[in-house]
């Protein structure tokens, strides 16, 4: 076990500066993943999960916290997502226009407030928080290793950056594994409280086949 | 107990066709609501819920089910959202730029599901499944009395409707209830399952108070 030390600091991800370091989870799980059809991953992200923006940027690498996001169109597959103009982040993705919308299962849950407490300005969240960069295979930005789903992102249109920081972002290439295929995700509720996804529960006969 | 009669029409909300009819349940859960803080809005709304979109235009009401959207600003509050051309819903909110986002509980599933897999071409939704319109403070669009909360919102911007179907809402009403807390929510999986959100955890200590 080792302690996270990262500095206070007025800018931050996740509109914030650092909370608290807390002690690493040095046992994270990992998943044999595999490609996923692009058409179809609004699976894990049409429920909402706050998710780990990884990025590139200069040799650097930076991860933030988010949840301000939605789909946007299923083919191509398209992803809007604000990100403040105040995180180390924001001009990593708007210069690389690339990065890697990861989402990490509730065991991961201190990393996420870890990560979205501090800024990568002086510190690799990678090394900080024990996580495994994985090259991607269509873009710069690392996938994180110890996510349920890496979903590798190209950006698709810059002009409302200026306005509305809405990044809206092609996903070409798809990680997730088979199995668990209903994954325990976080959704930020504010006020420091997370809703850990519950049951799943399915309508299928009351839509018609081409609805689903 | 009443049956649902809904025509099988191409056009639908919720890119479908009518898929069944079913019982309309007659016990439907209200809630005491009072005047929510704008700013705040993002605690039922960041963690992915499906919403119920309620409209009016030339003297009609209707509601479709919605599960791509996302909060872009806290103050004033804008939540955006994709909605499909093909919804009957679609012109009614661009001609009369008002909604109300409406968050159903999952006692509600059953309605949303036939709210989304019907059109409100030639029915009105509101009777159809039983649900009582209420007069909104700011906007013409009707409340839906038994969903959870209300954010009445006026069209803040419609740049991005042709290319992206995007709707950028400013919320200027929030009605909501002070129990309980924390709602469960239904969130959309693909293939006709929902999440049903589950227990909240908080990481409060971990994040400094303006962090929150």
């Amino acid at each position: 076990m080792s302690k996270w030390h990262c500095a206070i600091i007025a800018d931050a991800d996740w509109r914030c500066e650092l909370a608290h370091c807390h002690a690493r989870d040095t046992s994270m799980k990992t998943y044999r993943k595999k490609d996923y059809p692009l058409a179809e991953i609004r699976r894990y992200l049409e429920p909402g999960p706050i998710v780990l923006v990884s990025s590139a940027w200069q040799g650097k690498f930076n991860i933030m916290t988010m949840g301000w996001h939605m789909m946007m169109q299923f083919t191509p597959a398209l992803f809007g997502c604000y990100i403040w103009d105040g995180n180390h982040s924001f001009e990593m993705l708007r210069r690389s226009r690339e990065c890697v919308i990861n989402v990490p299962t509730s065991d991961l849950v201190n990393e996420a407030v870890g990560i979205g407490n501090c800024t990568g300005v002086h510190i690799d969240k990678f090394k900080e928080f024990g996580l495994t960069p994985v090259a991607g295979e269509k873009v710069g930005a690392p996938l994180i290793k110890e996510c349920y789903a890496n979903f590798e992102c190209r950006l698709a249109d810059a002009s409302l950056i200026s306005k509305y920081g809405l990044f809206i972002w092609e996903v070409v290439k798809a990680h997730v594994p088979t199995s668990p295929k209903y994954p325990e995700t976080l959704h930020y509720r504010g006020e420091g409280v997370f809703m850990v996804s519950g049951r799943s529960i399915s309508l299928r006969e009351k839509f018609k086949p081409q609805n689903l």
